[in-house]
C-alpha cells in the first residue's frame, strides 16, 4: 500500500535531500476546529508514515484542549528538526482568546489568520520547505472581515501570485483532479468556462506536475460538459464551442491533452492509468470521482504559487471537534505530499 | 465477493423457487456489436455465476460469427430449461441480413428491433420471466424509423407505461443511482427539474426497491444540485426552489429519504452504507460514480414496468466487436439482477 501511494503522490523519498531540507510549517487552522487534533495525531504516526519533521503553527491550548501528548514550543523552525523525534514542534501565537472544541468564536478566526499569515511567510522565507495548512472557517473568517474567498486566494495574495494564476488540483493515491470553476452555481458554469480559462488551467496543471510532482511528460485529460461529451452537439455545444477549440491550442504548444472526454467513463481504474491529472469543468465533477474513492485521504494542493502549499482536503468538522473522532489520515497525505513536492522540486534545482 | 454482491443486489435465489420460474428472455441486440459475444460467454459462465436459465433472441449467424460454442435453437421458451446445461439455447428471427462484427447495418437494427419486440412479448406472456435487453446503436435504429429515445421507451410502450411512468436505475454491487434527468444538455436541466418531476421518480424508485428488490423499508438518498448542495442558497437555489419542497411532500407520504445531500460526499463507502438507491438530478452525477466504482458491470434496470428488465450498461462497442476482447461481466450481471428480481416478485405474491 505505501509503495503504491507514492508511486502515485511522486517519487519515493531520497533520504540525503530529505535531511538536508528545512522542516514543513502546518498552520493548524481554527482552534475550534479539527485541525490541532489531526495535526497531533499525524505527529504520533510520523515513524509509521516515516514523516518529514514538520511543526505546527498556532495556540498549544488549542492542542492541549484535545490531546495530551508532548508539545515542544520552538522560537525557530530549523529547531523542530532537532525536537520532531520526541515532541510535537510549535511555534506559539499571541492568546486566541477562549478556546472551547467544536464552538468557533471571532477570537479564533484571527488566530487561524495569524497562523497562515506566520506559516506562509516561513515558507516563502525558505525557514519551512512547504506549507500544509489546516481547515479554517470562512463563515468565521467573513465575520472577521477577510475579504478573499478562501485560504488559497490569501496565500496566493502573500506570494505576489493573481489568483487567476494559481489552480487547485485535489489529489489521492490513485487520482488527481483540477475543478476549473469551483464554488458557484452550476447553472452558472457555461457563462463562467472559456478556451482562455481552460487554457491558462490546464498551462499551470501541467508545469504543477513537472515541477511539483516529478513527472516529466505530464498527460492530461480535460472531461467534457454535456452527458457522452456531448456526442457531437446532439447533447450540448459547451464541447464545440469551448472545449474543443483550447485543446487545439494546447496541443499546438505541446500539452499532452485527451479529450473532451465523456465524464461518466473517465475515472474507472483503467481510464485513470491513462492520465497524470484530469481537468474538469465544475465542482462536482471533479469531486465526485475523487471523494468517491478517496475521500479519507484527499489532498488539497494549489499549484503555481512559489512555495509548495497542501492542505487535508476536508472542512473544521465542528460536530466531532474535542471528540477524538477525527481521522488524520487526510492530514497524513498533505503533510506527506507537501515533503515529496519540496523534494522534487529541490531534485530540479 | 459472491455473497457481497447477492446482499446488494438482493436475497441469494432461494432454489425451489428458482425452478419454477421460466427461463429469462434475453435480447442479442445489433448482431454487428458485441451483445452476442457477451451472451456467449455469459453462458459459458453460467455454472460459475449459478445463472438461471436463459435463452436469446435473435440471429445465430451473429453468434456463430464470434463464437464456436453450441447453440441449440427452441422454437418454446420453456424448451430453454432442458437445453440449458448442454447448449445455449436460441430462438431464431428471420434472416437479418448481412453480419460483420464491427460494421452495422439497416437489416442489423431491424434485427435488434425484431429481437427486443419478441423478447418483450415472451415476458409479458409470462413464457419469459424476465428481459434483458443487449446493447443497440441509437443512431441505426433512427435510420430505420425508430421513433423512440431508446430501447426503454419502446419497452414501456409495448407494456402500456407512459414513459414518464418508468424510471431507470443504474446498479452495481455497492451503488445503485437514478439520474432524474439523462440524454440532454447541462444547461438545460434547471429548467427540466421540478418538484413534481423528483416526486414521481423517488415514488417509482420506492417502489422498485421494495418489488423487484425485496427491501421492506428502502431509504432514498437525494443529491443536491450545486457544490455543497447550494450552501442554503449561496451557491445556487435549485436546493431550495425544487428539492427540498419535493422531499417534504415524500416525507408526508412516508418515504424514507434524505437530502439534498452534497454531491461529493454522498458516494464514499460509509455514505453509500445509509441509503438503498441515489436519486440525482442529471446524468453525470448519477453515472460518475456509478462507473468509477463499478465500470464493468454496472446493470440498467427499468423500474415501474410489469415486467422485469435489465440491460448491461454500455454500448454496442462497436470498434471491439469480433475481436474476442468484450468483457461478459456487465451482461452476467445484467442477468443475475434480471432473475433475482423475478425470484423477489415471485417470492411476493
Amino acid at each position: 500500500m505505501r509503495g503504491v501511494i507514492y508511486a502515485i503522490y511522486g517519487a519515493m523519498p531520497s533520504s540525503n535531500i530529505a535531511d538536508a531540507l528545512p522542516p514543513l510549517a502546518v498552520a493548524l487552522g481554527d482552534p475550534a476546529g479539527v485541525g490541532p487534533e489531526i495535526a497531533s495525531k499525524a505527529w504520533e504516526r510520523r515513524a509509521e508514515h516515516r514523516l518529514h519533521p514538520f511543526f505546527v503553527v498556532g495556540d498549544v491550548r488549542s492542542i492541549q484542549a484535545v490531546w495530551s501528548g508532548p508539545v515542544v514550543r520552538i522560537s525557530e523552525p530549523a529547531d523542530a528538526l532537532a525536537v520532531f523525534g520526541d515532541a510535537l514542534p510549535l511555534i506559539q501565537l499571541e492568546d486566541a482568546g477562549e478556546i472551547a472544541p467544536g464552538h468557533p468564536n471571532a477570537a479564533g478566526a484571527r488566530c487561524s489568520l495569524d497562523s497562515l499569515e506566520l506559516a506562509v511567510g516561513l515558507a516563502r522565507s525558505g525557514a519551512a520547505c512547504g506549507l500544509v495548512t489546516g481547515p479554517v472557517s470562512k463563515a468565521q473568517l467573513y465575520s472577521i472581515g477577510f475579504a478573499h474567498p478562501g485560504q488559497t486566494e490569501f496565500v496566493a495574495e502573500r506570494c505576489g501570485i493573481a489568483r487567476e494564476n494559481v489552480v487547485m488540483m485535489l489529489a489521492g493515491p490513485t487520482l488527481r483532479t483540477v475543478p476549473i470553476t469551483t464554488h458557484v452555481p452550476l447553472k452558472d458554469v457555461p457563462d463562467l468556462i472559456s478556451a482562455d480559462l481552460i487554457v491558462s488551467r490546464a498551462r499551470t496543471t501541467e508545469r504543477g506536475l513537472s515541477r511539483d510532482f516529478g513527472i516529466e511528460y505530464p498527460r492530461l485529460a480535460m472531461a467534457g460538459f454535456n452527458p457522452h461529451a456531448g456526442e457531437s452537439g446532439a447533447l450540448g455545444r459547451e464541447e464545440i464551442d469551448i472545449v474543443v477549440p483550447a485543446l487545439e491550442r494546447l496541443r499546438e504548444e505541446g500539452i499532452r491533452i485527451e479529450g473532451p472526454l465523456p465524464a461518466d467513463t473517465m475515472f474507472h481504474p483503467r481510464a485513470r492509468a491513462r492520465y497524470d491529472a484530469a481537468l474538469c469543468l465544475y465542482h462536482d465533477q471533479a469531486l465526485i470521482p475523487l471523494k468517491t474513492l478517496h475521500f479519507d485521504e484527499g489532498v488539497n494542493i494549489t499549484l503555481g504559487l512559489p512555495i509548495i502549499r497542501t492542505s487535508p482536503d476536508h472542512g473544521t468538522a465542528f460536530n466531532i471537534a474535542g471528540r477524538n473522532q477525527a481521522d488524520p489520515g487526510a492530514m497524513l497525505a498533505a503533510i506527506r505530499l507537501a515533503h515529496q513536492c519540496a523534494e522534487n522540486r529541490a531534485k530540479a534545482q
